[in-house]
Formats: structure tokens, sequence, C-alpha cells
């Protein structure tokens, strides 16, 4: 097993501001936007490893999720983005070997999670936001390198007889592309699935023409027009793209954010861990006062706007989690608030869903619950009195793998008696990786009751109305609740964490499969197992034995 | 790490018939085809384990597949199968956990395999060739018992307060329910997602009503009138097939085969196995004599018409070599013969394809591929000189990963020089699992190639041709020949045998995904990497220390 050296290391913060930076810049030219990419070796996210040749960690990643997110919250006028190097002759050379060999099964798991989540958020902001990406790979890009690239809409290459796009990890690693790039060749790209067999085992890679033929960039630019070739593509996606001209961008501050030993707590979202149970408790507060009447009103509140502030909250909150606490199998998810506050919000989310900013917000909290949805914890909502599972907060009821309500008042909770209630972002808003709404894959069975639960909204629905419509999975009153719940906890808490990661990853998904499920369902699996073999991962596997000048030892069954 | 026991057993047999059964009977009464399991506990494949409650391992696995296979070609008058219990309270408790925490990981994931296609197979019955399965449940349903119900189109559960379904592999055994169970309970019977969490999570199950409520069974049966109900739903599903009344069924005999050391040769299917290259040299024999003109005289050469009888040479070619020979990482396809001879059967499997025998010939073909397609070993295909890659057997160069050709003459080959030649068969007849032709799945990138490639049907295509079409990924001459193929082999065998499989699962079905790919890629890699798991298959996980009254120590880290 690889040495669980990472443990030991200081929490992972997924806070960052480019002021902050140390491997990223941003440059702004009138509609485009300049990613750059310039690693320092030195500056890893843990000890033991350097950045070279424009490799990366999480902690790289994590800049890279940052800049995307301002880019799209900060620069409303930017319409075109260009990933490129800031180094000369490597565009990237994909996650840092050394890192991966020396971290924990856990750390590899979650850093390919988080990386593609982010390649994923490239994808999404082309295809939705208006801003668009294009690659332009000078130098090689290898693995991850090339990974990030095919997250881009336009992928183009110098044409200088050394820059490259390939997959060396099968050949030189006994690992895979493990950040969707095997999807992405012929699911995205369609490389014929000879030539994408015959790339993912070519150490060197494909550079020129064949590349172009082959289907794995877009085109190729000979050296000497490179800078304007890509500016020109970069304008001519920026010319397609319906972001406005002349907007003002919302600035998205520092969260305020106070981490205990068992607590993290932001203004809107609170988790208190309970080690002994493996358990997280985290709970949102609804917001306290109505809505903006406008979108424009909702702009001048900035990144304080409710919708926008608790959805960084909560994303922060779920990936300190995920990284941070991984011995916490559970989370339970709870609300509180006003509904009709929240309902408000949702009135405004719904009126005003060609404003670009309300447009980024509904689409934060759309990648926000999918960031959920596919946390590997059991999810369990508890609807309580004085929760406010309404509208778009009600999504969170039905991202989890079960749930509980209060059937009638609670001892000791004083709040109203729980409800659902369901608002127009329920149906279409948030559709989950799988491209379905989450009721819809909830009720494929008997898409009927989508009807019926559309019919519903406007309605505060009881415990008796939410179990009969099939949108809670117990119902409890007082008499019951706290034994009841806390059996719950403790039976999974019991069970085998690994068996419990796969159960809910084939249970959440049901119905279509999209490239991002095959990423997360497929290939993801398919790289955890890998990831645990001794051909990888051991002692004499691949991983270790990089760069030592040993060949790796292999156990040559084929399973 | 699990105990290499099995190794050192002697090879599975994948050829059985019903007088040497030990686990299952047919039982045939007009239009009912009853296959009534009674496991006999000493009758395991492996020593070690016994088959109590009606458990299972590959043994009994294999008979059932056998039985399947006959029912449809030796019965084509049984219109409706039972599957039912021969066993007092247990319909079928599930693979054997002895046997699996005995079982090395290649066998434990090649079982599941095998037990996975027998379970597909089984549906496909009801699909496309008119023998339509129920599953009888009396007793118990317990993991793959519940799972092989759900295979089947009907589900009966007997309402006596004991039977039941359950899925007690998480809470139980630390791993998955791996037959497709999760894949099928929310995709195909549509179970709605916290029910399943909850079912999946509930050791003793869900009998009576709920277990119709929640869509998990059909409907219950009381009793006293089981039996009579039972066979009253079989003559409803029979009412509908449209298999033919009084046909002569072909019975399927003992294959003729020889195994030696690094042989395995049947008239038409032969196998060497290079084992310093770690490759297995598997050549098809095309038809030496013209088809015969009509379907009853393709009926009257029973299981000697050529098609069936290199059909089933080659599905236990491919169950051989992997199950028996787990070192070996190449599959080299080759094919010799005359190709006019080759098409001339294709004509008949299309002119004739409303026979009932040629409509169970073609399925079984597409069974075949498709055992193919998902057989974790490098594939490749050599097209040489003499070869008959013509129809159906160029299907063979489509499953392959990929394909090289020989353009010209090849010294020391005197056969005719190398061509692919496309029948009607390749546009339709043979989908592979994620629903389309492999021509199509290769051509995903340019669909109007597949419109190119038909058009060609009757021509012969010699290397260049077959090239441009895109039909090959490599032609090479005389001069190069050898020497590339070697490297390419050797190259191949170098590479870690885990990555390999992983890659290829990811680059060999792009396109949508069916409920078959989502078990062959989704859920089977998720329980692969739990089989791997210490808390599964570790010397203190659920599964070595089932039975033995000590709980099982788990790594608490979630991943």
């Amino acid at each position: 097993m690889a040495a669980e050296t990472l443990t030991a290391n200081p929490p992972v913060d997924f806070q960052t501001a480019p002021e902050h930076y140390r491997h990223w810049t941003i440059d702004i030219e009138g509609p485009i936007a300049f990613l750059t990419m310039r690693v320092k070796e030195s500056g890893g996210l843990f000890p033991g490893y350097e950045l070279k040749l424009n490799s990366y960690d999480l902690g790289v990643d994590i800049e890279l999720a940052d800049a995307t997110q301002r880019l799209r919250f900060e620069h409303p006028g930017v319409k075109a983005v260009v990933i490129r190097s800031g180094q000369e002759r490597v565009f990237c050379a994909g996650a840092n070997i050394r890192m991966l060999s020396q971290s924990t099964h856990a750390h590899k798991v979650n850093f390919c999670k988080f990386t593609n989540e982010t390649r994923n958020a490239i994808e999404e902001a082309g295809e939705t936001s208006g801003q668009r990406y294009i690659a332009a790979v000078s130098g090689s890009a290898a693995g991850g390198g090339y990974e990030l690239a095919l997250a881009a809409e336009h992928i183009m290459l110098v044409d200088d007889r050394s820059s490259s796009v390939s997959f060396p990890e099968t050949p030189l690693l006994a690992v895979l592309p493990g950040t969707g790039g095997l999807t992405r060749i012929v699911d995205k790209r369609k490389v014929r699935r000879d030539r994408a067999d015959v790339f993912s085992t070519l150490e060197e890679g494909i550079r020129g023409r064949r590349a172009v033929e082959w289907r794995l960039v877009d085109e190729v630019v000979p050296k000497s027009s490179w800078n304007e070739t890509v500016k020109a593509r970069a304008l001519e996606l920026a010319a397609r793209s319906d972001r406005p001209d002349g907007a003002t961008g919302v600035r998205l501050t520092p969260l305020a954010r106070t981490i205990t030993e068992n607590t993290i707590s932001y203004p809107r979202v609170s988790v208190t861990i309970d080690r002994g149970g493996r358990v997280a408790n985290l709970t949102v507060l609804g917001p306290t006062t109505p809505a903006p009447a406008t979108a424009a009103a909702a702009l001048a509140q900035g990144d304080q706007f409710w919708p926008l502030a608790a959805a960084r909250e909560l994303d922060d909150a779920i990936l300190h989690l995920r990284l941070n606490e991984t011995e916490i199998g559970q989370i339970v998810i709870r609300t509180e608030g006003n509904p009709a506050l929240a309902l408000s919000y949702d009135a405004l989310l719904e009126s005003a869903a060609s404003d670009w900013f309300i447009r980024e917000v509904r689409l934060l909290w759309k990648r926000v619950l999918k960031r959920v949805d596919l946390t590997s914890r059991t999810l369990i909502a508890l609807i309580e009195p004085g929760s406010c599972f309404a509208g778009t907060l009600a999504e969170l009821a039905f991202t989890a793998d079960r749930s509980a309500m209060v059937d009638g008042a609670l001892s000791g909770n004083a709040g109203p008696a729980a409800t659902i209630q369901l608002s127009p972002m329920n149906f279409g808003a948030y559709p989950m990786s799988n491209g379905l709404t989450r009721l819809a894959t909830r009720f494929l069975g008997e898409p009927e009751t989508v009807t019926r639960a559309r019919a519903t909204i406007g309605t505060a629905l009881d415990a008796k109305a939410a179990a009969e419509l099939g949108l809670v999975t117990f119902t409890y009153d007082d008499t019951d609740w706290l034994d009841e719940i806390r059996i719950m906890l403790e039976e999974r808490a019991s069970f085998s964490p690994d068996a419990l990661t796969g159960m809910e990853a084939n249970l959440r998904f049901a119905g279509p499969e999209t490239m991002e499920t095959k990423i997360f369902g497929r290939l993801t699996a398919w790289q955890n197992w890998i990831f645990q073999r001794p051909n990888a991962a051991g002692d004499d596997g691949a991983l270790k034995r990089y760069g030592s000048g040993i060949q790796p030892t292999f156990d040559r069954k084929r399973v």
C-alpha cells in the first residue's frame, strides 16, 4: 500500500484568489481572458515533490477552479478563455507522479474527482454560460495536460515538430488517464476506437497533421502565426457568445469561515462533526430577508446575494468534508428558515433567468448540487420542524440517499411543522450529471408523479402529503423520531465504507448516461481499481518505480 | 489478499449437457419449461466449500447457461420458462460466500462476468427470441438469488410471511450485489432510489405487498394458489410468443475438442498459445462448402450448420482463455478460408432471418461477439493472405482493439491477397452491448463512413481500400509485416495488465449506454475495486470473517 504520508498534512483549503495564485495568471484583453499556467516547482501543496514541467497537484487545480469561477462572476464581458502555458517547451505534464506515488488512495481518488469537476465546469462554461474555452497547446500536453485541453471546445496545437498531445499513463505508469481523457477522446471527440487504443499506448504521443486527422486536436498552426491565430480563434468564439458587453461583475470576496476541531461555520452554512458516530451534521440557513425585486437589485448585493453566498459556502463545506474528514461517512443535511423567504429568491431566479448574473447563480447551484450528488458519503436529509426545504433548498433533500420527515410536532423544537415546498426550480434548473432533474430521476418508474409534484407548486406539503407523493423515504412522529434516526445512523456507520461508496454510486444515477456519468461512474471506478492494484501502487509498481531507473514488476494475470 | 487456492485446480470446462447436470433439471410441459434449481451441496466445482441453501458457484451457473442455450435451440416450442427452486424454504441464496472468500481476484471477477452474461442471455431470450422468463420465487431470494430473478421479465413471490427478496451483500459481506442487481433495480425495475438504498442495506429483505409496492416484484401470490397462478402466468406470456408450434429442435451435441498443453482445437476454431509472448493465436476457419439453400436445409444440418458450429466453438475457446489462461494477455484473431463461401452463409442468415432456427443462430453470434467484446484481453486482428474476414467473420476484426492487414503478398503464405468483405450482417444483426453495430461505434465521429461502407457490400476490399475506409488500423507490406507485428505484441505484453483492462473497457464502448454497458462498465468496475479492498477481501475483512462469529474490521476512510 501507498504510504499514508499526506494524512498528516494540514487541511486542504479550497479558498483562494488571484492575488494568492502561485501557478496561474489571468490576463484580460477585451472579450478574451488568457489563463496562463506557469507552475511553481516549489509550490506543491505538500512536501516531498517538485512540480516540474507544469505538472500539477491539487493546489494547482484549486487555483484553476477558482479562476474559472471568477471569470464567470467577476468578468461578465469575457466571452472566450484561452488556456495556455507560460513555459517554453511544455504545455502541461499532467498530474505530478511523485505526488501520486506518495499519496493515500483516498487522496488520489479525491484529487481526481475534484480535477474532473473543474474540467466539467470548463465545459459547462462554454455550453451554458457563453464563456468558451480554447486550449492553445504549445509544447507537450501529456496525460492530465492533454486532458485539460480536452475540456476545451477547441484545441489548437503548434506545428513545430515537438509540440504533441499524449496519454503516457498506461505505458509509463500503469494507470489510466484519470481526468476524463479516455471518455472524452472516444465520446466527445469521437476518435476511432482503434486509433484511441494506439494513441493511449504511445508514450511520445502524436503531433502535427496526424493529430488533426485522428481528431485529437482541431487544428495545427505554424509557430510563426501562432499568437495571432490563437487570438483570431478566440475572437471568433467570442463573437458567438451571448454574454453582455459593459456589464459590471460581482467580486467574489473571501468567505467568512471559522474552523474549530469539530465545527466549520459560515454565515449561512454550519457543520458539526460527531466523530464517535462518524457523522457530519450540515445545516443550511435559509434567507432572512425577502429577495430583491429585480436582477439589478440582486447584482447590487454582490456576493452577499443570498443564493450566491449560500452556494459558495455549501460548496466549500462539502469540499472540506471530502478532503479533510475522510473518516466521516455520513452527511446529515438539515435546513432552517422561512420557506416563504426562500421561495421569494426562487421566484427571482426563475423570472430573471435570462439575466447574466442570475444565470450564473443558477448554474453555480447546479454545479454545487452535482458536487453533493458526487460526494462519496451517505447523504441523509432530515426534515424537521422549522426547516426550510423549499424550492432550491428542497433539492438538497433530493440529493440524499434517503430522507426522513417529522410528522407533527417534535419535543424540544418550537419551529413550525416540517413541510416541503416545490418551486419551478425543482423542474429543470438543476439537472444531475445524467441530464435529468432529481425528481425525474427519482420517479423514473412513475413519470406521472413528476406531473403531480409540479401541480403542488405553491403548496406546503406536510409529512403525510410528502410521503404520499414519494418525496421522502420515511416519516416518524415525535415518539419514534429520535430512536429511528439514531438507529439509522448507527446502522449505516457499521457498514463497510467501500461497499457503501460503490452501492451509492450505482443507485444515485439511474436513467440515461452522459459523458459526465461515464467519467464519474465508469472511468473513475476503473481508475480506483487500478490505483489499488500492486502493478500501479505496490512497492514494485509503476507509480513507485517511476524515475528510479528500475523497471516495475507486474503481476501478469489479466483480470 | 485472498488465498490463491483456485489456481491450482483443474481447468474449468464450460461444456455440459442435461444428462450431466447436478444442480438443475429441465421439465417441459407444452409451451412451458420449468427450470428447477436444486443445488447439490457437495457438487462444488472446487473443494473447500459446500453449496448450501441453493447457493451457487461457477459450475452451477455453467449448467444454467447451458440450459438456457438448449431451451432455445432444442425446444423451439417452449415459449415461456419458469425458474423455480426445488428446495423448501429457499429460492436461491446467491453466490456461495466461502467460494468467494477462497477465490482469487481473477476468479471472482471472471465468475461475476460469466454469471452476468448468463442473466443477459435470459433477458435477451424474452426480448428477441420469444422465450420469456418468469421467476417463481418461493422461499428467500437473497443477493445473487434475487439478481437471478431480476433477469426474468416477471417476478412472482409467494405471500407466506417468509418468502422474501433481499440484497444482504452490503450489510453482511461488504461487497456489492455483483450480478447486475443494483443496476436492474433502479434502471430496469425503476425502484425509487431511496427505496433502493433502504432495500440494499436490509439484511432480511422485503416480502409481501411491500415488495410489490416498491416495484421489487411484480406480484405476490397466496401459497394456496401458487402453482396454478405460476402456470397461468407462464401460459399468458407464452401466448404472446412468436415461437413456432410443432417445429423440430436442433440437438446441441458435444463439441469435438482437443486440449493439449499449448493448444485447444475444434474443427472450425483453433488456439495456439505462445506462453513466452503471453499471446493466444486464435484462428477461425471459414466454411468449406456453400451454405444450404434454405432454412429447412440448414435445420437438417443440425448443429453442424457452419455458423452454429463455429459460434459454439468460438464461444468455448474464449471462455477457456478467460478462465484457464489468465496470464495470456493478448488474443490475436485470424481467419482462414474462402470469403465467397462465408458470404453464402450470410446470405442465408439474412434472407431467412424470420425462420426460428436462423434467428437463433444469428442471436447466438450476437451473444458470442459480445462475449468477445467483453473479454478483458487485448484483441488484435491480423488480416493476412488467405484470410476470411467476410461478413459475420469480419465482425471479429471489428471487435479488436486494433487490427493490421497485409498489403500485397506475404513471404511463406501462398493464399490469395488479404481482403475484407462486408455483408448486410455487418449493419444491424450483431449490435454491441451499447446497442450500436460495431461499425456505427467505430465511426461515431463520421457516420457517413458507415453509409460508404454499406455501399461496398459485394466488393472485396484490399488493404488500401480497407485502410482508406478506416476498417483497419495499420497496413504493412511483406517487408515490414513480421517486425511490426512482433514489436506491437511485445510492446503490449510489457504493459500492466490492469491498466490495459481499464483502458480497453473505457475505449471499446463509446456512444450510448445501456443497462448492459452499465452493468459491465460501471457496476463491475466498482465491484472489482471493492473485491480488492481489505474491508471485503482482507484477512480481517467481511468475506473472510463471514460465518466465523467474529466481526470484520473496517478501515473507516471513505474514498
